[in-house]
């Protein structure tokens, strides 16, 4: 089966990429970004099943030449500029690397073959500030974007949908929720944990970990069952339908802190750093995946304790 | 009292600009747009205080000198590609030329001066296709845009509510309706049927009117008093608030095409065109307009017969 994959060169790319492998060896993998993958942790058995082409989403004639070569069955759009600290400092660039992308692609599909299969990965901050008896929030929920970022995946959801309406494309949309495991860039918040507490370990530091808002509540899932919940909705999700990828379980920043600091043994200070602090932030999501187990029968197999060692151990292997 | 005008050439921004002068002749009016505005329509007296520039919305950087160089007090931003089958066929093209241009003028001010207040101007398409139970329309009705169109501009209400609450803009938004009057081109739909009208009374054409569907239901407003409720909101919405502008009452299509012929004391026949049909539309749209004059005290002033015949009348005088 022919696979095209956006933002191929990121941390939930190389995930997905292992997994289809592992379900399908006769894979053929066309891998999108603008700078090249690392697979090294790969088999090499594969490594020549998969073509990299490097390509800018904000050019469409080159999306519409690389859909041409690559004839793909399933699409999975990861290309994103997912920080919303960035979107604050750059609306209009993480505006355009984020709908207007997207739109590229849909318009590029459109041009070239309709039939292939989208997924649409949207996420958890479409739901943006909601209050607890909301929680835990299902896909018919409202949205109610509170940052440039949040409403360029709330348009991208709309475009989706008119696509898939009006054009008859085949797509597929995710609102997933927070998701980590190994290889996650340090500047999401338990990969920034796990990275500390082994530099603790290693004695590489000293014994200060630097935190934000430790009570709030986010629904964190392995990034290892977030990519086989896409392969799943990719072959049973309905076109048209929106699905929360998450874990339905809420837990403290403070709780998985502590879950690293335990898996090392370690001992150490917490100190606040403002400039880890944010101004508007959700005191407690949690999604509701009731909808997308029905649909594809998936569900987050990792036990949490799994994925933070996991996590732990990428760093102490890194540092 | 400055003002900047985006869209400076299209039919609403001469109302506009009439309306401004005769609340205030001492005002002085920055008009941005692509092509140059004929303003025959506009008294000798004040054609000194209208400055046209030519401004991409696109490039930033020209719309940030624009800015530097108008030091506006109001900005009233109605530059828009307004067609949703403009959108159906060219859905980037328009994206850009609703959503990224509004976003351009946000971070324009935002970076020049964020104290001016701004007037962003949404649509009735935000509401899509509603059941019967929701008429009239409230703002409070959550948005379900079905067309490229209608996206881009629930993407642009969300876009200022995050600028307001984020960038402490000052921005009052609104969901316009359909409206009409002279000068309106003839692609719109009342605009169309006062032509054929006016041809056939002069005798230019056979006595014969094309039509689409003329089943469904509109709220229609004069636009001059369109214009007179975006003054209204400039000087007493709220910032970060919507503000539905409507007349609150719903014609039919055909209750409007025999007001004109009645007017115009002509005999024709009237046939359905093929092409006028569009596959999805919305049976009725009526809007609430509780909330508008509540705040501003504006109310739709003028007789709907009023509007009729003064269409009808710039028709014939084109003619």
């Amino acid at each position: 089966m022919n696979y095209l994959i956006t933002g191929a060169s990121g941390f939930v790319a190389g995930h997905l990429i292992e997994a289809i492998f592992k379900n399908d060896p006769q894979a053929l993998v066309t891998a999108v970004d603008l700078s090249e993958p690392d697979y090294y942790f790969i088999g090499n058995s594969v490594r020549d099943s998969i073509r990299f082409a490097k390509v800018d989403l904000l050019v469409i004639d080159d999306l519409i030449r690389i859909l041409e070569m690559a004839n793909p069955y399933f699409i999975i759009h990861l290309a994103a500029f997912s920080s919303v600290a960035y979107s604050w400092k750059k609306p209009i660039d993480s505006f355009k690397n984020n709908l207007n992308i997207f739109l590229n692609l849909l318009e590029a599909v459109k041009q070239v073959n309709p039939e292939p299969r989208i997924l649409s990965v949207g996420s958890s901050e479409q739901y943006g500030v909601v209050s607890v008896d909301k929680i835990p929030l299902t896909e018919t929920e409202p949205p109610n974007p509170i940052s440039p970022y949040a409403v360029a995946r709330v348009a991208q959801e709309y475009m989706a949908s008119v696509y898939v309406k009006g054009f008859k494309l085949d797509i597929v949309t995710t609102r997933s929720f927070n998701h980590f495991g190994p290889r996650q860039d340090e500047r999401f918040v338990l990969s920034s944990f796990a990275k500390q507490v082994a530099e603790i370990k290693k004695e590489n530091r000293k014994p200060v970990i630097y935190v934000g808002d430790l009570s709030i509540v986010r629904d964190f899932t392995d990034v290892r069952d977030v990519v086989k919940a896409y392969l799943s909705l990719l072959n049973n999700g309905i076109s048209g339908e929106i699905y929360n990828v998450c874990s339905g379980i809420g837990r403290t920043l403070k709780e998985c802190l502590y879950g690293f600091i335990q898996i090392a043994g370690i001992e150490c200070e917490i100190k606040k750093a403002e400039e880890l602090m944010r101004p508007v932030d959700n005191p407690i999501i949690i999604g509701d995946n009731t909808k997308t187990k029905e649909r594809t029968g998936w569900f987050p197999e990792t036990p949490f304790e799994i994925t933070l060692r996991d996590t732990y151990e990428y760093w102490m292997s890194r540092i």
